[in-house]
């Protein structure tokens, strides 16, 4: 992927070397490089066993299905996958009866993913989907923290779990099982993927051509986060929509925080934009609202789609033979381009992400780039970019009301 | 539905009489006691025509599709309803394909959604499908104005068209003939879906209840626009995931604009949550970021779906035994209660929507509500609430580039 800064600003002397420390104790930063011996085991097995299963549903909320959900929505887009992938995470009961309608459960294998098992959302939909199928821990795999909670019932019933490091947060925790091991039994190619955010992690920290470039745009964006406070994702590709659920909660959970050496409330308020869609949507807000936002485009350069507007000459529609034999991937990614320059006319931070086309490596690229980010710009705003105590008050008010 | 403020204000003399004036010009106002004469002569002929018909397709983007799919999502949530309902909105190339390998073309009618005829998106994928199906006028009817270079078009090629009132923006039009066609058409129950907004019209119009709670609502926010610039709703069910989409193109085309008197840029930023999902990733946010936003809880008060979690007590888990034999629709009410409760305890605005439960009615009363706060806002905020000047430039930079 490239990425093209249309501001500029000095790094802080020592941003880089605060990274290369974090990396030593926070688990995601080395996930490109963890072995994959146990998730080719368990994989194996579960083809003996399953081999005849057409789908995975994923039981898990957040951090457990989000990452997972980016990746899958990204790349099924633009190939077939050897099965289905569905999510079960609402506590919504139509959605979830419309779920369990949809799916064809007997075909089905359940991953349960929660690093406590505490989740009350996991758990409720775990309880209920147990029930249908008689209490048959055939139909369930289980991703967890070694001897947690949810590890030793498991065990208890003789089902498989695979583990989660411990100092990998949900929300980084993509490239962790938590993903691989979903996308794995899907069919995507998780070597790729890993490859991708391996070289990302090299260009980062054996100075390639990211290094500057992202520092920088931490640097920017975490210097100004009360001038532009809103950051928001401009993707023109629908198959982008999940991974910005992603960065929502990747940048909402870990900079919405508490400063550590003032307790100042800071942090950056992330936004997922579609294109050509939200042109007819958000856009008009950006240029004339008030210039709080930042704008990063991501556009995918080649779609491998060869599917052109077909040159037909519209009687009274005539204006419009301009956009005839075009291809869609051209037409697209001129709408990005105008749209980018008229953004360019208002004083507002903008970048570019360019992807080179629709595949795994550049998802994984594209994924670690949003991490090693997030964390930079963490470090900048002085909190604790891998917590998240704001939400512990309602789930212990949650508690009180079930009792 | 009911509408709890958990804050007050006094509200300007003038704003609801200003209000009543804009009445006169605006035609959204009034569209609840619209004539359906036309469309009902339409339906009759559609369905005589084409009975068999299994799918219809609104080709159509922005506030030609928005709406539609909003209530569309809502009600199929929760009935069976007798058409399948498609959009196809994106220059997406993957989007596309993949959608028209989806969508059986032989029993499908496309109706083609645009006011002017000049939208870039919604003829490209015209003239694909056009393309597709040999340029055979039957698969196609138009929504469009009267007199517009697309009906026009429409009578030279032998299709039907049913027309959008002038004065009615294409952000306020879901309850015009652009949404209620495929609504009609996919078996929605559109009659309640007028009585739903009409009753909301006459209780804000004649005194009823909404009246003093929304124009309050809507002073809070546009006085407080620059403490609060960010407004979330919160809807604690699936099926309201289009009706926040609706909510951001409402909200931001129509509230992000220069001041009348001051040209000074204002403008305040929509953000969709959808609960209990995104108390895992935007609530620590809200919770511990800046201070900057407004809550706005939506909750479906009864699902009328019987759904419970088993009373299963599972080993090593015993401690989540707290929800074994409640309703799911009870579990969810009491998470956004939690939360609710949880946001009470900082400093930021917060109302509850409770909306009976999910049918054609409430979604009615709930669309009209949000119509007439934005214009409420939109007033107070000195702007021009029904352009969008701002995504102009854009379109002639693309008209340029296409050259």
């Amino acid at each position: 992927m490239k990425n093209d800064l249309h501001f500029d600003i000095d790094i802080p002397n020592n941003l880089f070397n605060k990274m290369v420390q974090e990396r030593e104790d926070i688990g995601y930063y080395n996930l490109p490089s963890q072995s994959l011996d146990k998730l080719e085991r368990f994989e194996k097995k579960f083809e003996k066993k399953h081999k005849n299963i057409q789908n995975i549903a994923v039981i898990g909320i957040g951090g457990s299905s989000l990452g997972t959900k980016a990746i899958y929505n990204f790349i099924k887009s633009s190939k077939p996958l050897k099965r289905k992938l569905y999510f079960l995470e609402s506590t919504d009961p139509s959605t979830l009866q419309n779920l369990i309608n949809d799916i064809d459960i007997k075909n089905t294998h359940f991953l349960v993913v929660s690093k406590s098992g505490s989740t009350i959302e996991t758990i409720s939909i775990f309880k209920y989907i147990y029930n249908i199928v008689n209490r048959d821990a055939l139909y369930f795999s289980f991703i967890t923290e070694k001897q947690s909670k949810l590890h030793k019932f498991a065990k208890s019933i003789g089902a498989k779990s695979i583990f989660i490091p411990q100092n990998v947060g949900g929300r980084f925790s993509v490239l962790s099982n938590i993903g691989l091991l979903p996308l794995k039994l899907v069919g995507v190619d998780i070597y790729k993927l890993l490859e991708g955010a391996k070289r990302m992690q090299v260009s980062f920290f054996n100075d390639g051509y990211i290094k500057n470039t992202l520092l920088k745009k931490a640097t920017y964006v975490a210097t100004n986060y009360n001038r532009y406070n809103i950051n928001t994702i401009f993707a023109y590709s629908q198959s982008l929509k999940y991974f910005c659920e992603w960065f929502v909660q990747l940048w909402g959970e870990s900079l919405g925080k508490k400063q550590n050496s003032s307790s100042l409330n800071v942090g950056l308020t992330p936004i997922g934009l579609i294109g050509p869609k939200d042109q007819h949507s958000f856009l008009q807000l950006i240029m004339e609202g008030v210039r709080n936002k930042s704008v990063t485009f991501i556009m995918v350069d080649d779609f491998r789609l060869d599917i052109n507007i077909p040159n037909i000459s519209l009687k009274h529609l005539e204006e419009l033979n301009n956009i005839n034999n075009i291809a869609f991937n051209t037409l697209i990614n001129k709408q990005a381009k105008a749209t980018l320059k008229s953004l360019q006319e208002i004083d507002i931070p903008i970048d570019v992400i360019t992807l080179p086309t629709i595949d795994e490596l550049y998802i994984g690229e594209l994924i670690y780039y949003y991490e090693l980010l997030t964390s930079a710009v963490g470090i900048l705003l002085d909190i604790n970019t891998y917590n998240q105590p704001g939400v512990e008050n309602g789930k212990i008010i949650l508690k009180e009301m079930l009792k």
